[in-house]
């Protein structure tokens, strides 16, 4: 008979999920505003009568072998989501323990950069490799580490926050209240404020003139990165360089094989690809000098969270 | 039938070894110089020769379960040392297969500070915990992180390298041709660089004034820590400091539920474990704040190193 997961992912504004094989193909997909609903319960009722409109839609027989979800704050140990600030239900939300009371199969919960790592095992560039870490650079960075093929949750279910290890003890503001996190230098805002800077303290021409400070995004700066911009050129030089030390005392950690870049700033591609790596290998301890691939993630342009999700559930029942 | 394992520490200087049971009981101890042997072949001849008089001391029958070793730049995966900096046999040296080839038994090898933490896992302080680090400091700074029961190797078996993450990359000259290690700051001789760097720079009357400046050790500044001297607690102070951040950076990556200090530095027992713990807690990210304990080794003052290597084929074998 027929198997599917289903994959969530709950983001700040939406909630985005599919109906998936094992082989990552989606039978069908949709999704609700995260933000409409005020208490969980409510959020629950909406999610599990979109998620039952969407089985309806298979054909035949099958059997639902669980729900993965990928969600900021989510505790892998407990299931639920603890206290995260982008969302309306605050505490703890036994998130995993109401979902299973709705379709009474396992579910199965972590953070998006876990699920991405887990997406890039089952489905992505990951397949063979048992030691990696997936970095996604969007509005923050999100990491997840693998270890000998096992996603590092650590003792609360809260590891791989390597967005919040601190690149300058007296650097950037982060949202988190502390200075100098990774994540304000190296994420697709760390980026944009790095151009800012950049274009504050030079008189130098640049595109990134033409648009308003405030609408200014990676996209842009990559643009004009494109067309040889120095300014642009810059940001993701000095982008690189702080990704690549942090990567360099990561690697000193758990020795992965390999590094796979995802989300919106990976998108620039080699621009941001080609001097991480650079930089990473500059500041490496010898021993691990030439044996850390840097790479996109083999996800990109996918719906690399849902597939991370629903990768969740078919590792948990291999 | 009585079981026993053979650990084995190599060290620069000495190799040392024990015939140990599965609770940490010692049945016979010794050593051999290790730098006496140029060859590796002649080293193993001899350390055979002295395990083998060990072993004759056993009365009754017995079985051996196998022979475990802690020795720098030890891989894992492998069972070789490779290019370990301070022992004369230069390049790869497998040496897990020449002693298995004199004993007939499993041989596991892992770098040092990954063995103190299997020490600590299977004999230590580390009984029932499943996601700690052990952080040596000695000479250097080495370490071992243990994830969900497991020691990291890492894929190419040289994880865990703690003391060669960046502190300051325009920092001290570190052994390993790199700036600003945190073992030259974080170790016994890190703190004997700090003491001298703030004796240069002041002229603060301090008892550290009396010792050569050659001949300054971590003990003499503990020493003078004790008798409150200024300029030994403000060592002191600066190496917790070092020390703090970047294990609040290390927990942000695996999470761990305890950090266990051992070696030389330790012994300076709450000098050392109250600032680094308060300046740890200083720079956690929020969701990891009072939740990990900073605590010395359950090893202090035992031959953790020998237990250690005897405690990587209890493991094996479970």
């Amino acid at each position: 008979m027929k198997e599917f997961c289903i994959g969530i992912d709950i983001g700040g504004t939406n909630t985005v999920f599919g109906v998936v094989d094992i082989n990552g193909n989606f039978i069908a997909e949709n999704s609700i505003p995260t933000k409409k609903y005020q208490t969980i319960e409510d959020f629950i009722e909406a999610l599990s009568l979109a998620i039952n409109n969407s089985l309806s839609q298979i054909s035949g027989n099958y059997i639902l072998k669980g729900i993965g979800i990928g969600a900021p704050n989510g505790n892998y140990h407990n299931g639920t989501i603890e206290y995260a600030p982008n969302l309306n239900w605050k505490g703890i939300v036994p998130i995993a323990d109401l979902l299973n009371k709705k379709f009474h199969v396992p579910v199965v919960l972590t953070n998006d950069a876990n699920a991405a790592a887990m997406g890039e095992m089952i489905y992505g560039a990951a397949k063979k490799i048992k030691d990696f870490i997936v970095i996604t650079l969007g509005t923050g960075l999100g990491s997840g580490f693998v270890v000998d093929g096992k996603i590092v949750y650590g003792h609360d279910g809260f590891a791989g926050e390597l967005g919040h290890v601190i690149y300058d003890p007296e650097g950037r503001l982060c949202g988190c209240g502390r200075k100098g996190c990774l994540e304000t230098y190296a994420s697709a805002t760390g980026i944009v404020r790095t151009a800012l800077e950049l274009l504050n303290k030079s008189d130098e021409n640049s595109l990134l003139r033409n648009i308003e400070e405030e609408k200014l995004n990676s996209k842009d700066i990559y643009d004009a990165a494109v067309k040889g911009d120095k300014i642009a050129l810059e940001a993701f030089d000095f982008t690189a360089l702080v990704l690549g030390r942090k990567l360099a005392d990561a690697v000193a950690i758990t020795s992965p094989e390999a590094i796979f870049l995802f989300g919106g700033l990976a998108l620039s591609g080699d621009y941001i690809l080609v001097p991480t790596k650079k930089y990473m290998e500059e500041n490496l301890l010898k021993i691990y000098k030439n044996k850390v691939r840097v790479e996109l993630s083999g996800l990109m342009g996918k719906n690399a969270a849902i597939l991370g999700a629903a990768a969740l559930i078919w590792e948990e029942i291999k």
